[in-house]
């Protein structure tokens, strides 16, 4: 796949300084891209990266143009242009509609003619595939479920009874979808196991990281909407609603029923308590702890950043006993107007 | 599955006010739930729900029954009737008995004549797996593991060799039991690993969730009592021992060779150092971090609650220098005494 | 495997005191070897353990000789010896070769004579595979994986097209190595795919454990060096870089871009922003979070452990006003100076 930095240029909306007729091949970073490369600057701390590339053009803003020494291609937001330009420069792989003789497929399962079923795949009685869609090595795939058009299965996916994923989903290996929600009851000390009766519906365009899982709802449905990007090794409880265009960064945490607004941007390692609502619009910083609703956008954290051990033995042993330091305060205060 | 009303008021042993010729299906929540279908109030938070539910019949408590437009089966704890009821009303699938072609066994495994192997599944030599056993597709059985009766595997668990599952043992999609622990020594500044000769032994009616992951032990067993119940993405190590009906919510991390006691509930995303003990009857609410062993019953906590990021900056500055405030504390007392 | 304890002393370096001709065959715990079995001592809270043990010999330093009823090998550092005395007493297990007539192999793999390929295994295009490496059941090796000598694959562990293991390396179930990095560019509210075009480099005697994923870089590759030894759950960022012999304990996230220097220790549920650089011979400790690049040698920590519900209760209220505490203090000093 190959390109003018003529074609690039109007094809991605930026203003060309440099050849037209140059060729590009493909992407790369500041230090490595060589020629017939293209790369990017939109962070002023690899400003000696600009200056000593060999990439055959730069995306950059109009004001980093005077460090570049090679073709630009100038645009107001250099991440998203790169992004564009590397789609452009490698396109998904189309499916090749197979079958492989090693899965097993029940018979009223309906597999479109288009679609990929890789070596050892299960899938279950009345599930339905849709055009375009690739389900790698290993998966199994329950009873009931559907899988909208084009979406792909990595391998070792698990999706069990009756999940629903729409068009153009990702879902990498060892996702597993549909898991029994943890809905347990307690009598005289022992739990009883609450039946998880719904289900997990999964939009379109949304893509799941590696590993990560996301529950069946016990009576109603655990729901991710369009959009969403959810990476590795988060965990989505029972009945928990995500809504359109929210990203989610690895090792998150989702107790069950709480649901998250659109656009929301969540940090790695995040906790988040059941039954609660965050609104739109809300960021939350690395490691937050979320215990109640968040009803205002905004920017949020909760994270206490690393410090050296002798520092933080100290700090913590006061942190045990803060409102003793309060009270402590609160004396002298009142010393003070004696 | 239907009852009437009668027959389950006397099955879950709840005191009905309304027909109890009511024929009833189902479960569902108070917004949702429709002719046929029973539901549950315990959270005073959805006293609307309640008021405006189209549900056949509601579980509840006495001093809640008023503002029930509809039947009502009144009990003292109404979630864990609710449980109850929805266990007899949802009753699990029978396992009907098979051996999917695809599937790899050794000739020395022992396979009961009422056991369900699914495909693409492998039993290695010296297996044992009793009646009623039901194991998924892609399920990875090591040499020599046993499997209690009428345990469940869902699709991709994987068991190393040796293993030991009690009776009615569910284990979720994606959990690993028995890996090697973390065990390496140090020499000279390179790891050796050693050699990890310990198993897992879990006891009857345990539940785990997708993805959790369960070490063998280095040298004695890493063990799990009847009745625990652990969610999703959870890690246990090495030589953990972990007493009976405990209960662990997700992404908790559990270091080697501590022990947890009976009946605990340990929340989300906690993190327990190793070599520690956690006594009967403790609650940790989530994201706790427990660095020493706690000798007392009682609810125990050290997270941080989210703030807005303008606060947070404000006070993470302040907590890396708790000490320099605290001196400076104390030279005011000081002054104030002279 | 049995050896005599003379020929243990010899080959461990250990000086024995005891009768060289006494037969050993394995290893124990203080509180649990007998007749035949070794242990070894090296925390002084298992005294009793120690005074009271029925092992046959007992690994320790000259100055715990005296409280030993047993023979004893004395050495400088016991927990190594006995890493080595173990490994002594408990080879690995050789590789049978084989290949499992219900694996899917690609006609262009190379698979060398002395491999293991287990059943249900799916390996792709020009994939090569080295003497003595064992692929377990389940695994799914993508196209272009090159895989060295002596490596091992438990069950389900998937490696996506392109990854490079080395030799020696050891993945435990449900690894996932080279899933696209979590690479998002938003276009007025919408998510935007970045081709995820780098790799995932390993060295030689690397572990990992299970569930743990590692990610394919954007544009360059993931690189995790020699001797690296990594636990369960730990999510790897794409583009990641870590050095020789550092050792990660489990659930740690490392976002994206981060590298770790050489000789760290890194302990379990610590979360490492993205873009930072940890120096060589870092030490943090459980449930650390680092957000800017150390640059330090030495220990480190953030975590907050746990106290009783109440004190924590009043202690965060506090934390969240922390400022305002140091307002009310600096103005009770200004009232002292007056």
């Amino acid at each position: 796949m190959s390109h003018t930095l003529g074609e690039i240029a109007k094809l991605i909306g930026a203003e060309l300084t440099g050849n037209p007729e140059c060729e590009i091949h493909g992407v790369g970073t500041l230090e490595r891209a060589g020629t017939g490369e293209i790369s990017f600057f939109s962070n002023r701390r690899y400003i000696n990266h600009l200056k000593n590339t060999r990439a055959s053009a730069v995306i950059l803003k109009k004001e980093d143009q005077p460090w570049c020494p090679v073709y630009t291609l100038v645009t107001a937001d250099p991440y998203l242009t790169f992004a564009i330009t590397s789609r452009l420069l490698n396109p998904e792989t189309s499916v090749r509609p197979e079958i492989s003789p090693s899965s097993s497929i029940e018979s009223s399962a309906f597999i479109h003619p288009t679609a990929y079923i890789g070596p050892n795949v299960s899938i279950a009685a009345d599930v339905k595939i849709a055009e375009g869609v690739y389900i790698g090595p290993g998966c199994a795939v329950g009873k009931g479920v559907c899988i909208g058009a084009n979406t792909r299965l990595y391998a070792n996916v698990v999706l069990y009874d009756s999940v629903s994923l729409g068009a153009r989903v990702i879902l990498h290996s060892g996702v597993v979808i549909g898991a029994d929600g943890f809905g347990i009851a307690n009598d005289r000390g022992k739990w009883i196991k609450i039946p998880q009766m719904g289900s997990v519906l999964i939009g379109n365009d949304v893509e799941i990281g590696a590993n990560t899982t996301v529950d069946r709802g016990t009576l109603d449905n655990t729901i991710i909407e369009d959009g969403v990007k959810i990476d590795n090794q988060v965990q989505v409880g029972h009945n928990v609603h995500i809504c359109e265009d929210t990203a989610i960064a690895g090792c998150v945490a989702i107790a069950g029923s709480t649901r998250i607004g659109k656009h929301c941007m969540i940090g790695g390692a995040c906790g988040i308590s059941g039954h609660i609502e965050i609104c739109d619009d809300v960021i939350l910083m690395g490691m937050t702890g979320v215990a109640n609703s968040i009803k205002e956008p905004g920017t949020y954290a909760s994270g206490i950043p690393a410090m050296d051990v002798k520092s933080w033995r100290k700090n913590v042993v006061l942190f045990k006993q803060l409102y003793v330091l309060n009270n402590r305060i609160r004396k002298i205060k009142t010393n003070d107007q004696l």
